[in-house]
């Protein structure tokens, strides 16, 4: 199938639609989808928030949205077909009899109602139950959701109950934005479509691998979610965890969701539990302080605006993680994610085994292991670190190291990029579940960090300073020097 | 060691200094390397040749020699410089005491004496037994030669043993102008630093190899010479075993001369020999008829100025070769080499095995394996053909097959490529003997070829017509064909 297979037209309901999410992202990524024309032509959109508009005020506030948030010109001939999808309508989520009102707006008989929950978790179940009352639902109806999936095993376990009561698992759409990303789609053609790759793919050519997802932002004033969250809650228990997952999965037998979520899943199972007697070898916990970035003064996260000068939050973390599988025995896979790190960078770094002999030892006493880096933010690529002659009339074979871009070629040069975003929101209306996380890997996930959080709730240490601006604490170095390994340098920006 | 190392100056005396191989490509060679200042300042060259000339006009005929073949304005710094190296001496190389002369202009404690064979070999007695009688040899002394070396095992022999009473093995430097090649040197760096690459060289994971030697020229009025020897022993026996030992050796246990040499050895004594009873099976011949090449008409090689109409010799040569050893049990080696091909082009593939399971029907019923190419001409260079996600927002992963540089990159934008002719002539000076061939090669070498001609002399057939312009003869193609692979396609040009 292709972009032009016919997909069946939604009405796609936003609830929260003057929220953040729906504003900042999710009706920018919808009106990018309807420039590249891959909204199906009936598909509606509705939505819903506890404000007095009517449709006409509606629409000015996406439009407005989209002013303030799309970086680019609004086309007027787009908007034209964009902003006749919606209507609005009022509803305080929290009153089941007021889910009455969708009988107006939803006619399920033509179109797939898909229900995208864009606001904050604890509404989930209200928003079920409303659903469910209201008898709008059908068997082809499916809803939406985004991180936070609960701050733990038993509050995701009940998110997730309150959810199966009224959808099938089937029909639950688990956003992780990361899974939209190109990068990691392009992972799995790497993998398992080119035999050189798949045949250097496991303990006996890989020496280890590294996933960092460093971000620029401090805490954004978020007191009340993030400081109750910290960086191993809410970015490794998902992005990181995500993305090695793609990185150490098994050969799926075919690219069917049910096939790709089965590979996820036993990676997730797989990992070896990280305890209170083995925490302080595997985790570093950092905090940052003061410091600069780009040229800048920003504030320790304790000096924030707002701040909870008692916290303990971790917005930084380091991990070295055990995968006890076949392919991956004696393989690390070090994991790092922090804030207000020298720059926003997301990547992944696979590191070949070094050559069992060097015969070059006139260009590098030590020879430079091949690596594999997959870039996801900011930029998207894919690149080979590999070492070739010099050309030249040297009377030596002197080497050096280059790096190639895999994944960028002349006859790509014309495709658009999406981002992550705009794919998954896509892949909802169309009804792939591919892209999504099953609720048996959030669980999985839960229950691995889970047994971190305990342990660290049984450490004396409290997270180690850094300051922003840097790649965390210098205990993160040690971490990983303690194996005689290194961080991946920093890249050139 | 780099380019600033001081190597010992030289005689380089050039035998034949008059003759084609001179004055088209030694001179010009050795202009270029003066160029890049890579010659020793105290280098001095003496011509050799028949004809009465003084210093002055044989300087004179270089510089008539670099006007008509060396493409470029002649540098009159560098000439200055270049002019005044040259001495020339008359001498009629079948007369033993006119080596006397020599005494004149050889001083052997200061510099090496090169002594380069730019003649035909049924001279080269005449010219070893010469210099042992005129007493101007010493243990640094080397002398240089370039194939034809003999014509089957017995002739090279006579060659070898003829220099070898004058000249140990070390002192023998024998050119094979396509060892000189970038791309033929950082194979060795490609297969023995990239553990990738050396985890995949073998009979797991390589499906077949192809080498092919095309060149676009005929005959080119060369009777005496090519009629008599035929493609077989003029190109596949030297050319394309070179690369084929550099494509298939073991990892050396260091870059020194012997070490390679050893391993080039043990790949050519493990060529399993084609013999009368599978020549049929294994071999093509082929020899041009009238076609085009490049829209221009061009005769056949019986119909060429001064054919021997008789001839049954051929001009294209195509061989299903088997390496019996550990690493390539069950590879084939498909070789293919002639003249009046549609274009000059030589170039090494290696096939990758096909992935044992396709997850990605949707893109390939057929999925392409991975491919390694290597060019040697008429640019060199090194790509990778993977198979990538096509970047974009369909429902399904869709691969293109993307051919990637592995070669070229910015950072060596600026380094001058010299030609392999130029790297030998240099590392021949400066008495590096890794590029040159050992005795014990060339007699593997012919061992091998003298088998096949053997086989050839016993059959019926005689090689089968196929138009100038062409790939080769119909023959070629099935050679491949009957183990369902096909030659490599054209590249676009």
């Amino acid at each position: 199938m292709n972009e032009k297979t016919a997909f069946k037209p939604c009405d796609l309901v936003i609830f929260g639609a003057l929220g953040d999410l729906s504003r900042r992202k999710l009706l920018i990524s919808l009106y990018r989808l309807e420039k590249a024309n891959l909204i199906e032509a009936d598909t509606r959109i509705v939505g819903i928030d506890q404000h007095e508009w009517d449709d006409p005020g509606f629409v000015e506030i996406i439009h407005n949205s989209l002013q303030e948030f799309l970086n680019e010109t609004i086309d007027e001939e787009i908007w034209a077909r964009y902003s006749a999808r919606f209507s609005y309508l009022k509803m305080d989520l929290t009153q089941l009899d007021q889910y009455q009102r969708l009988r107006s707006v939803i006619n399920g008989s033509s179109r797939v109602m898909v229900n995208y929950f864009a606001v904050a978790p604890f509404l989930f179940t209200n928003i079920c139950q409303g659903l469910a009352k209201s008898g709008v639902l059908n068997e082809e109806s499916r809803m939406v959701m985004e991180k936070p999936i609960g701050h733990d095993l038993k509050s995701s376990k009940e998110i997730n109950d309150a959810v199966a009561e009224v959808f099938s698992e089937s029909q639950v759409f688990r956003i992780d934005h990361y899974l939209g990303k190109e990068t990691v789609l392009n992972l799995l053609a790497l993998r398992f479509a080119n035999s050189i790759f798949t045949t250097n793919w496991n303990h006996n050519t890989i020496d280890h691998i590294q996933i960092t997802v460093a971000e620029e932002v401090g805490i954004e004033g978020r007191w009340d979610y993030f400081d109750k969250t910290g960086q191993l809650r809410d970015m490794l228990q998902n992005h990181l965890l995500q993305i090695l997952t793609f990185v150490a999965m098994e050969p799926p037998v075919n690219l069917e969701a049910q096939s790709i979520r089965n590979e996820k899943i036993k990676v997730l199972s797989a990992l070896r539990p990280i305890t209170r007697e083995n925490a302080k070898q595997k985790t570093v916990r950092g905090l940052y302080s003061a410091g600069e970035i780009n040229g800048k003064p920003v504030p320790g996260y304790l000096e924030e605006e707002g701040a909870n000068t008692e916290s303990t939050t971790e917005s930084f973390v380091a991990l070295k993680v055990a995968i006890d599988n076949w392919r991956w025995a004696g393989v690390p896979f070090y994991l790092r994610t922090g804030k207000r790190m020298k720059f926003k960078r997301t990547e992944i770094v696979v590191n070949f085994k070094q050559q069992p002999h060097n015969i070059f030892k006139e260009s590098f006493a030590d020879l430079p292991s091949n690596k594999l880096i997959i870039h996801l933010q900011p930029r998207e690529g894919v690149e080979i670190q590999i070492l070739n002659k010099i050309p030249g009339i040297d009377e030596n074979i002197k080497l050096q190291k280059t790096k190639l871009d895999l994944s960028f070629s002349d006859i790509f040069k014309n495709s658009k990029i999406f981002g992550g975003y705009e794919k998954l929101v896509l892949e909802a209306m169309r009804g792939n579940p591919t892209l999504f996380l099953s609720r048996e890997e959030i669980e999985q996930a839960w229950t691995w960090i889970d047994s971190i959080q305990d342990a660290w709730a049984h450490m004396d240490a409290v997270p180690a300073p850094y300051a922003a601006g840097t790649w965390g604490p210098k205990a993160a170095d040690k971490l990983i020097a303690r194996d005689e390994r290194a961080w991946e340098e920093e890249p050139e920006e």
